[in-house]
């Protein structure tokens, strides 16, 4: 079994200013590849704090990674930190150099004389070559134990772990086998999901163990298996997932690495069909859920974001007497907003939501969390009511992806 | 100085699948008090492990706050170990008994036998009684240190901290006050604003420290003051961020518990200008920038997601003959979008956004990542060009915080 422990370095931590998202991100991939974490600590930018982090996870850990405490400025000491603690020189990396020089000219800004200072790195590491930000990830191994320093933005540290750090671990130990299998469901609660499926669950194989990961109205099933044989493991779990399906078929969207919203996108693409927005509640979100996915542009159109009943009106055509008689938030008002998208913008198929994000604006008929939602396309058109909760990101959300399932059902 | 350290006990947190937000809570809680935390150390169910995180956190802090391991099942073994570090018994507690038992009459459910385990406290302890759940939190001092443990379900631990923890605290410990002070910039990079306020930083008295936040194409500068006379220090801060403001200024949008969105919501509603948006590549995530914030349908009035050419035309208005001549990815393009949605929605100001997000559909002459951006009000149109990377929901972040930018800079 392999060992490691996540040292997060910044002030900004231990104040309570941020929470530590690095440390959870960074262990559910070693999770995945077999590596057991033994330990989280954070400490702060203060160059005795860190060695004694450093001092401390060498005696317990055959992997130390670091992330923060890498930026241009004075109180960024990490790198500084690593090569006393190794007795290492710092030596300038004109290849960093280069790719930080290229970062400020394409984002077309100067490039500041402290900058340069991100180019240096210790003389024993290999660098990992950080094409998301300036700051350069470094890789050490000695005497069998690795340590891994990153930035600690997030979105550069997930990168740099998924896509450099793990695939080196998983060549430089031996791991154990792990295979997971995730189903993913959705319109189902965790209660009553584990009730259909308690007699199967039960007769799982020791090596075979089962979790139940909730996630923004969805329910995800995680198979993981331990074994000395890959393949005869991956058939096992295969086994298992199809002896599961019948028992929870039409709540099951997808498998491992597929989304609602990808699935929605594959979707579209295989039954070659446009769809377009509607959005009062939900305020470009939903329009995001199909845009962030690459080559969205095929398939989804457009949209219209209708806050005020003006723009109901001029943009979706929707009725003045539909939202004067049953008023803004209802069936009807919803209904039309999807056929009016659909219709203004020649798609197959159009997509509303209208409603009471919160977390003022309700009545006592209509209270905050009161959400129409409707899907429309040649065969007519379906609206369905949520009774959602107060808070208004979660609703804006929530509602989000349960358009996507409508279509998911109505698709077909 | 008060030095504290937090010790969170739980599996789920080193598997990757909770974040430790109860070490953040904590820390914000005592910083707030001046007590210092120097580091968060979570640790497995596992006595030996818990044992060890005591020991090694006793060597350097006054306070150690343990959160979790407190449940009535097997793996809950906080309490015990507890009891085995001092040396002490675990002793019947007939008040925790009696809440235990309370608790679960009025919630109307059996108390299973496991739950009797929860009444058992260290002989040496003071209980601080939990009356959110079932789980009894503890006081121990001994010889001038302090050790606190505490559930971990957050809503018990937060009321549990505030209400109980926070006050017990104040009264053993003398403690200095801390004052932060944020300033929100935006448009400038880390290292170059470093630059500009390098004079003032050196100056800085000794107990007043500066910290550089970046975060999604803005620098926060956090101020940190330590000191005996809380007033006095409140003005040294405000004074040293007077002092600084004017080599910033065109930068800074805002303070403390600011955000852009925010500032551009307030902006918008002390101007009494309503808005809309037009968007291309940012797809629906400008929008939401709007409508994330309670109260936005005062001034913002809708959008439409132009994804298409044809949606571009139908709703914004744009010529199909400035898409042909500069494409849809232009300077003309992205005017007339602005003007389009402006004039559409019948609002004081239009923005749009068109580009290639990418990862694919760049050409040689715009690269993925080339963005445009637009500002249309009743003085005119505005424009500008960006040049941002090959990440797709990086460039559609950026695009959006950048349009939220160039709001602030037009709508004095």
């Amino acid at each position: 079994m392999t060992y490691a422990e996540i040292l997060t370095i910044g002030d900004e931590i231990l104040y309570g200013q941020i929470t530590n998202t690095n440390a959870k991100f960074i262990s559910s991939e070693l999770d995945k590849i077999g590596i057991k974490v033994i330990r989280h600590t954070s400490v702060g930018d203060k160059e005795s704090e860190i060695l004694a982090g450093l001092y401390d996870a060498q005696e317990r850990a055959d992997v130390i990674i670091m992330t923060g405490g890498l930026g241009p400025t004075k109180d960024d000491i990490t790198k500084k930190t690593i090569a006393n603690f190794f007795g290492a020189e710092l030596i300038f990396d004109q290849k960093v150099m280069d790719m930080i020089a290229g970062m400020f000219q394409r984002l077309g800004r100067e490039m500041a004389e402290n900058n340069k200072v991100q180019a240096y790195v210790p003389a024993n590491c290999e660098v990992l070559y950080n094409l998301w930000g300036t700051a350069p990830a470094t890789w050490i191994a000695e005497k069998g134990k690795v340590f891994v320093s990153m930035p600690g933005v997030p979105v550069e540290m997930e990168k740099i772990t998924t896509e450099l750090v793990i695939p080196k671990l998983q060549s430089f130990f031996k791991t154990p086998n792990i295979t997971h299998k995730i189903i993913h469901t959705i319109g189902i609660g965790e209660s009553s999901l584990a009730e259909k499926i308690e007699q199967w669950e039960d007769n799982l194989p020791s090596h075979i163990g089962l979790a139940y990961l909730p996630h923004f109205m969805q329910v995800r099933l995680r198979l993981t298996g331990v074994g000395e044989d890959k393949d005869k493991l991956q058939q096992e779990i295969d086994e298992q997932a199809q002896k599961v399906l019948p028992l929870i078929e039409k709540y099951v969207f997808g498998y491992d690495t597929d989304t609602i919203e990808s699935v929605i996108a594959s979707l579209l693409k295989e039954n070659n069909k446009t769809i377009s927005t509607a959005e009062s509640c939900t305020g470009g979100f939903l329009a995001h859920n199909f845009t962030k996915i690459a080559g969205s542009s095929a398939y989804y159109m457009g949209g219209v974001i209708s806050y005020s009943n003006e723009s109901k009106t001029n943009l979706l055509g929707v009725n003045p007497d539909t939202i004067e008689q049953f008023g803004a938030v209802s069936e009807e008002t919803v209904k039309e907003m999807a056929e009016g998208v659909r219709k203004r913008l020649g798609t197959d198929i159009g997509v509303a939501t209208s409603g009471v994000a919160g977390p003022d604006g309700g009545t006592p008929e209509k209270p905050v969390g009161t959400i129409w939602i409707a899907y429309s396309d040649e065969k007519g058109t379906v609206a369905k009511k949520l009774q959602l909760i107060r808070d208004r990101m979660l609703n804006i959300q929530f509602t989000s992806v349960l358009v996507l399932d409508l279509i998911r059902k109505n698709i077909k």
